[in-house]
């Protein structure tokens, strides 16, 4: 016994030592980022070896499409650091740039994949990001599942948001389908879109009705997530076959059938909202005009609007005719949000102009900024609390 | 009209530029790693401004707990470069070293985080390693839930696998829970230890019955992983408290009451498997004995084996006692791995020196290296075959 006991003793010592199983250790003692009550936050990184550190951050003011950057300062020790002003409350990202190689922070284990970029991520908590926040409150499930899409040969990837109870109650439940941009996966929502906490906080306060949150893949060329399917680990591209040439709208009632035979919902178009995000928003529009009397709740979060002409479907034949047809069928909330920078503006503005001339009523959101995940995530917060009342 | 798809023509050449929605654009056109048909990678990193790259992989010659190096060459276009050696068929993981600063292959997406660090990994195939890719084969459903566990006043995150067919079905399946090491959470053994993916590929196979796999959070202190409870996006650390003192094993009851009254799970010892890596095989060897008539199948992957003699619990007592109760009760499949080198070999010996003094059959099996997840996969492999039969 005693020997036995002698031998735990070290793996005590040991567990405590800098050993991580397997895994090479990249981490030091530093803590970075470090968020401070005032809102500031102090990046470090131990580099002594570099000539010149840089923090680039999505609060800093960018030029163009290029993240602006801000030197850091280095002391003795090699530590390079920079403590910010007050960011606002949000999920932001970050990176450093070592004599022009950009990398991650390897004080920070939080990292968030966009398209073939992998960047940090920090919560500043005190303001809206606090919906983002995992809180003391009842969590859904979040499932991983693979349904079967005839209409793409292929068995697909999808993630399904079921609200805190459904396992316990005998109830049916609206759903929401939560369609992504060009370049994310059946991924995105959760991750970069906090889609599961906001809905957790915002049934926990009441704002929100129980819903079940159907997250599924719009590139349909593709059965799942990079890394998720049978094509391996290989480097994302932003741009895949089919994501806007009609096949997503065409195989969505794949989707609709696998949720309404395998999930409790509550039946008819004023139990369905449908929404997404610049091509999910195209996704949403096309889909809720195609199947004219399926949604009742719709949100364009910065969409994409208009197919290419080079594209023949019939998805997008008859579009004002379907327009219209959607109109007269009744819906609840036709929701539209975009940000004042936002490159598609104009082609929004353009579709106001279209949906006025008909005559169908919406729901118009203009907000401060671009095309970015901080209005996407506001949008959502937004739209949630009006569904399926 | 011509407006609107002049508009979709900008997003579409926007959208096929640089643009990554919101994140910070961190990599660049060069492939890394490069797999070749005859198991040698390539691995690449632009860094013109770097005066040394090395390259570090867990299939280098370590020094102790230090993993090896290898220096890579520059070329005129300031990317460094390195081919290596064919590698065994794995999962692998490695990084860079930039004049001493350890960093992420920034071409690479794929990382996984061991309790503070984070690497980035890929996948050799043609050997053991094609149990560890997603290939097509049904796929089994992958749910984060949370289940009160009122021994410890929580509310806690599990990672549950069902099986392909498992929600179509109106069978009863039988149950693994499968244990983390110290370090780890309910994420370690589908993300470092490719459960899902072992499972999906034997299960098709016809080598594993089909089964749900429950994979608890062992950390009795925490709610959830790292970043997915209240406390937020904080550094993790190694070392937490109440993992080895009893508690773990006398709270066990609240998850076997959760799985077994949510779950169609075939009910008796019989149909009730428990396994786990180094703690988690501390954990299933404390919770089969102190539970001796609760499962019929216990697999001890190179487990820590006694508690501190510090420890005063109710579980520790009666050691002797508890296991020939639990050897006298009868089960299945007791069965043990550890590595030749590994820093537990000696423990495992021992305690195994008291199994035979005691008459409680064993099956053994030694493998060559140490305490790795390379083990642990293989472990697995190799035990979800004779599980339930």
């Amino acid at each position: 016994m005693k020997k036995l006991v002698t031998l735990f003793a070290a793996f005590t010592i040991f567990s405590s030592s800098s050993f991580a199983q397997q895994a090479l250790s990249g981490g030091s003692d530093l803590t970075s980022p470090e968020i401070k009550a005032d809102r500031t936050v102090t990046f470090r990184l131990k580099a002594p070896g570099a000539k010149e550190v840089k923090l680039s951050g999505d609060w800093m003011p960018a030029q163009g499409w290029t993240p602006g950057t801000e030197l850091m300062a280095k002391d003795k020790d090699g530590v390079w650091s920079l403590t910010s002003t007050p960011i606002t409350s949000d999920l932001h990202s970050y990176s450093f740039l070592v004599d022009g190689l950009r990398i991650t922070d390897p004080n920070n284990v939080y990292l968030i994949r966009d398209v073939a970029s992998v960047t940090n991520v920090f919560i500043v908590p005190g303001g809206k990001a606090d919906l983002y926040t995992v809180n003391a409150v009842p969590h859904g499930t979040v499932s991983r599942r693979w349904y079967s899409s005839p209409g793409n040969n292929l068995t697909r990837r999808i993630t399904i948001y079921t609200p805190p109870g459904y396992e316990s109650s005998k109830q049916d439940y609206p759903v929401l389908y939560l369609l992504h941009g060009m370049g994310g996966d059946e991924e995105a929502w959760a991750a970069l879109g906090r889609a599961t906490q906001i809905l957790d906080n915002l049934i926990a306060q009441g704002k929100a009705k129980p819903m079940i949150v159907v997250m599924p893949n719009g590139n349909v060329a593709q059965e799942a997530a990079p890394g998720e399917s049978t094509e391996g680990l290989y480097k994302p591209t932003m741009q895949l076959p089919h994501t806007m040439d009609g096949t997503m709208e065409q195989t969505f009632p794949d989707i609709l059938k696998f949720i309404e035979s395998n999930y409790r919902t509550a039946k008819g178009k004023e139990n369905r909202a449908i929404a997404g995000l610049s091509m999910g928003g195209y996704h949403s529009l096309h889909i809720s005009r195609f199947y004219p009397n399926t949604f009742a709740w719709v949100g364009l979060f910065s969409p994409a609007v208009m197919a290419s002409d080079k594209v023949s479907s019939p998805v997008y034949a008859n579009f004002d005719e379907s327009l219209k047809k959607q109109s007269a069928n009744g819906y609840k909330l036709y929701w539209i949000g975009i940000g004042k920078t936002d490159f598609l503006y104009k082609a929004v503005s353009d579709y106001r102009s279209k949906l006025d001339q008909i005559g169908m009523k919406y729901t118009y959101r203009e907000s401060e900024g671009g095309h970015s995940w901080t209005n996407w995530r506001d949008y959502l917060s937004e739209f949630l609390p009006m569904l399926f009342k």
